[in-house]
């Protein structure tokens, strides 16, 4: 709280000079657009307002609030841990695809499938107490480096949208993610990377167990999926975790079009939201084509609704808070 | 923001009356070592201080914030729900346990057991949207009168408790419920209740479907069970759903010992508190031998460790917000 009493030229400052909530976009379109639905539906009185318990923002997370390319973030972490940790399973020298990991041969590793990838992750996300992994995640983003722009992961963060999430809720919308990550790799660095709190982090789970064995309660992560937040599972994660429609719906790839509709259906007027990722200079351009983060139906429908799509060359003067300097 | 000066006479009256945060509680051990607690690790400086963010608190949801007899609130909502569709099911007349609902026979309702309540919980909260699931709730809880105090059930809260979690909200903790109940049927009406919002909510839950059939995206309760947020399920789903221990547990029967297990595990200090049902006249008494809401080893546990215990007769001056008039 400042009481301190604003001399008359402050006061007229302060009307004059109306700063800017996302100084890290260009004027436009896009901009306009977001601009205009968060003052139409936070201005009392208009048909349009919404009550603030119903500002419900939901964000995917994966080449949406940070960068996703060569390959999801996650999955460097998971190769990571296979290397820290071979010494204790001799028998990943002779077995896909921990042979591959360890022999460097990503051509090979990605022969492996979905099926190979997630068992990796399960193998490398369980197994220990919730605090033991998250000790683990905090370690690896201390240490490791993103290959193309040697700096840690989650610095390669998208600087606009720290700025859009923040105006979001300087509005009064709560925000959350809501990605096909793992919520336990998520929720140890995303409060300090976005301002999103754990329990504002819906993502994929695993099953755990309760063990009290020896007098002392903790929380085990087990090697089995318990739910995938992804496609249809977003909407399904939203209800089970939020409880509410959201009004603004943001994503990147086909696997948030289904978040998108569900927010399309609100009641309220709604707002939805798609990262084209079209700058291969200063991060990367991919669509419709694309192995990871494919944007193909989603580019067509958002053109069918009348969805906000951003072009990230042309509507954002920089893309991570380290371009700033 | 109030930037009025206050005059010397103002200022004075403020130190001399601060005002009661618990009115409805007795002075005596358990108010104050509520209050102790919760001043201490809100005193910057204070080696027990827990940071803002870390300040995460669950509460059980039946017999812990609204009454639970003579029976789960909710059961009876499924009993209402069981004869008010009947007519669509005529197959209902001659098949347990709706045949006893039917015929009004609660002694043999009674003994078909888990099995047969948990079988019309499902087939009353599910085969719909859940915005219809919703307005059904609404409708429900408008009109269904509590057998003895003849209020409709979500009047039947507990005003101490109340205050408890406002007081706890002004001291910048976050209340979270964590029940066993229907985490879709509490969230109707919890925000207005207990000013808990939807996404604070954790419970049970069953699966759903997303369908966009008629290209509007809704969420279609299926009548399968999901998650079973009770005893060691309580902990898996704070993680789950919340993904920080709590530092306050509050709960009243062997369902929520778990829970407090947890919380008795956080790094930080942390408050355990059981509510036990000592008030036949205002509220109800049952303990060790209750078919619902026992407690039993959460009582000797409690002793044992030195946790907190509500004598709900002697340390509460009323019970709902009612008694207040």
């Amino acid at each position: 709280m400042n009481c301190k009493q604003a001399t008359p030229s402050e006061a007229t400052a302060v009307t004059e000079v109306k700063e800017d909530p996302l100084p890290s976009w260009n004027e436009g379109t896009t901009k306009n657009s977001i601009m205009r639905f968060v003052e139409t539906v936070t201005k009392e009185g208009s048909p349009d307002f919404v009550p603030v318990k119903d500002r419900i923002a939901t964000f995917d997370n994966d080449g949406n609030l940070w960068s996703e390319q060569p390959a999801y973030f996650q999955l460097f972490f998971a190769i990571d841990r296979v290397k820290a940790t071979a010494e204790e399973h001799p028998e990943w020298n002779t077995k896909q695809p921990y042979k591959a990991i360890l022999e460097n041969d990503m051509n090979e590793l990605m022969k492996q499938g979905e099926h190979g990838l997630l068992e990796i992750v399960m193998a490398t996300h369980s197994g220990m107490s919730n605090e033991e992994f998250e000790e683990v995640v905090r370690t690896w983003l201390a240490t490791a480096k993103h290959p193309r722009f040697n700096q840690p992961y989650n610095t390669l963060i998208y600087q606009p949208m720290l700025e859009l999430l923040e105006y979001l809720r300087a509005n009064e919308f709560k925000t959350f993610i809501v990605s096909g990550g793992g919520v336990d790799f998520m929720r140890v660095w995303t409060e300090d990377a976005y301002g999103i709190p754990p329990y504002q982090v819906v993502g994929s789970t695993g099953k755990t167990e309760f063990d009290y064995n020896n007098g002392q309660a903790l929380i085990r992560k087990v090697a089995e999926l318990d739910f995938i937040d992804d496609k249809e599972g977003k909407p399904i994660g939203i209800n089970k975790f939020i409880g509410k429609k959201p009004i603004f719906a943001s994503g990147n790839s086909d696997g948030d079009l289904q978040m998108l509709q569900y927010a399309d259906a609100n009641e309220y007027p709604s707002f939805m939201l798609y990262l084209h990722h079209t700058d291969a200079d200063r991060e990367w351009a991919y669509d419709r084509d694309s192995h990871i983060g494919r944007l193909d139906k989603g580019l067509d429908e958002a053109a069918e609704k009348g969805w906000t799509v951003i072009d990230m060359k042309n509507d954002w003067k920089l893309i991570y808070p380290f371009d700033l300097q």
